[in-house]
This record gives structure tokens, C-alpha cells and sequence, in this order.
């Protein structure tokens, strides 16, 4: 399903994914890193958000780490996560509880969070990965 | 017209780039990464935003890609694109319109989109691009 | 300090750092890149705020630095930051003074700077930076 640039830039569309409903892909991989595209709580088997803000979230990041794991790079090689939500004070104790139950005892990324006017759906989070996976040479 | 860190990142001022108007340059190659910094509807003639929604937001991809060809990549090698705008409604169509035009029928580089509360020069909409260009050994 | 994950991510923790208080680490190596979380003006000695706007802009770059300098990298191999800003025509300027300071007459980094809704703890301005300081072979 991959396509690869002239420069080597592989673009990612794994099974499972949310499907790209505009001018984006999931991912890419570049070299031995891994860009995943914004990712929002959208159940890849319906194309719909997923109700209630907790499950939301967590979907979220199930959606990044499904195009990490794609590419051979668990939750524990991100290099970067960035989290846009639109309301800090309620959002960001979701997105730590989250992180908690998916990476453990960490360590955790770096992160930067961020609160947002607005995001695509009005939706309420989205979060950005950054993964690292060297190929196998 | 290239500055060099000791550690080898190479600091970006092609001709033809819109001109730096504080303390940022417009891009850094590093290994085989080219980073490119937040671009807007800069005529980089006039040094004046371009007029209407989508000529100046076509004018901020034309920016964002000479910049890249300047390093060998293509728009297809963009590995990771951000975009701010301040109107999500009005301007997330256009941005994916302009990406068909520039990208063709793709594939399309990961994106993330998020409306802002303001960019500078009270401006409509910012992309941020990252590129791979493998340097030829 | 530093926890290293089978792909080889290795997560900072330099003597000096701010102190994560949530699921988030200060920064991450992978290769030869830096990965610096979103920093604030937070004094690491006491883990407050900074009083004041230009002191605390100044704090949260100070602490980005200390992060890339553990890794060997310089302000001056910075390939690029997002400065996240709570008020555009406040904001901007000290950012610009402070830059000016730190890196001298430049070069300057690619830079993105938005104005974003609100950030942790209501803080005026965060700075995300990556770095690139490959390691010696």
C-alpha cells in the first residue's frame, strides 16, 4: 500500500488506519524516523468519533500507535509528541491519564501541549507523534 | 549565502525566499532532514502579503517549496506539514484545494491543521514544512 | 539519568532541567536529533513561574538550552523552534529581544510562532525546539 518518493519518502496507509478524508496521509517514514499525522479519536471501522471525552482521547493515541507499530516503533520511541486540545483544564488531565495507562511508568516523550481555538470536526484532541525506528540494514 | 554550525546544520537563504524579518531564517538543512520554517502569503518581490484567501495561501506553499528545491526535495518528499490557520471553516477547503493543485492527485505528506487565535500580521494561514533529501555520497 | 528504549531513544533528564510534572519527559535523543519538550519560564530551582515577561521568556529559552547543550548542541544547531505565544504584538517582540541576546547577531533558526488560546498553568509563552548534534563515530 506504501508509496515511495523519489527521495525515499515512504508514505504509510497500514490496515487499520483511519482513512485520509482530505489532501493527507496517516504517515511517513523518512530514513530511521516515523511522522505520524495529527491524529484524532475517530474509530477507524466506522470513519466516526468516538463518544465521550476519555475514550475519545484514548483513541486518539491508539490511532498513532497503530501507524507507529506499522513501521516496526512502539509507544516508547516517540521522540515528540505534541498535543493540540481545546480546553487545557479539562483535557490535559485526560491526556495524562491516558498516557499513563499506555506507556506505564514511562519514561514518557517529550511533549508539548497546547490549547487550540479550534480543531478539524470540532473536535477537542488531537496529538502529533514523532517516532523513531531505525531500519534494519 | 549557507552559515554552517560546528555540528554541520546548514542555515538556509536561497534566492528567490521571502526575506527574514526578525530572528529566524527560512530554513536549516541537517544530515538529511530540510527544515522549513512557518510560511506565509509573502510576495518575496514586494516583501507585501498577497491579496485574497487563496492566492496568499497558494503564495505560502510556493514560498514553503522553493525553499525545499533548493535542497534537492520535492513536495512529495515533505515528510511532516503543520498548518495554522485562523478560520478553520473558511480555510481548511482552501488549503486542501491548493495542495491538489501543487500535489497533484498525491500522495500527500502527514498533516496536522489547527486553528490558531491570531499569526502574525493578523495572517490567515501558516505552513510549516519538513523535507527529506537524502545528501548524495 | 538517561533510560534508552530498545529502537534507542534516549530520554534526558540533565542535572538542571525543569522537573516534568506530568506524563512528559524534557527532551529525547534519536541519532543524531534533539528532541526538546515545549519549555516555560519555570526557575528549576524552585520550580516556580518566573515574575515578569521578559525574565520568564528569557527562563523558558534557558532551559531549552541547558536541555540541548547535554546532548552537545548549541543554540547555534537548533534546526527548528515553534514558539507558542499567548499575545502576538506582546509576546513577539521579547521573543525577538531575547533571540537576539542568546544568539548573538545570528544565524537564527527556522522558526513558526503562533498565538495559541491558552497554555499550561496560563503562562505567557512556550518554546519548542529540536537540535541536531550528531554523535561522534
Amino acid at each position: 500500500m506504501a508509496e515511495t518518493s523519489p527521495n525515499g519518502v515512504k508514505v504509510l496507509s497500514p490496515t487499520g488506519a483511519v482513512r485520509p478524508t482530505g489532501t493527507w496521509s496517516v504517515g511517513a517514514r523518512a530514513g530511521d524516523f516515523i511522522f505520524v499525522a495529527g491524529m484524532r479519536g475517530i474509530d477507524p471501522q466506522s470513519n466516526a468519533l468516538v463518544e465521550g471525552d476519555e475514550p475519545r482521547i484514548r483513541q486518539a493515541f491508539l490511532n498513532m500507535r497503530l501507524i507507529a507499530q506499522s513501521e516496526g516503533a512502539t509507544l516508547g520511541d516517540a521522540v515528540r509528541l505534541v498535543v493540540y486540545v481545546t480546553d487545557m483544564a479539562r483535557h490535559r488531565p485526560l491526556v495524562n491519564q491516558i498516557q499513563e495507562e499506555l506507556w506505564g511508568p514511562g519514561p514518557y516523550p517529550p511533549r508539548t501541549i497546547v490549547e487550540v481555538a479550534r480543531l478539524n470536526q470540532d473536535d477537542i484532541v488531537e496529538v502529533e507523534g514523532t517516532f523513531y525506528a531505525p531500519i534494519e540494514k
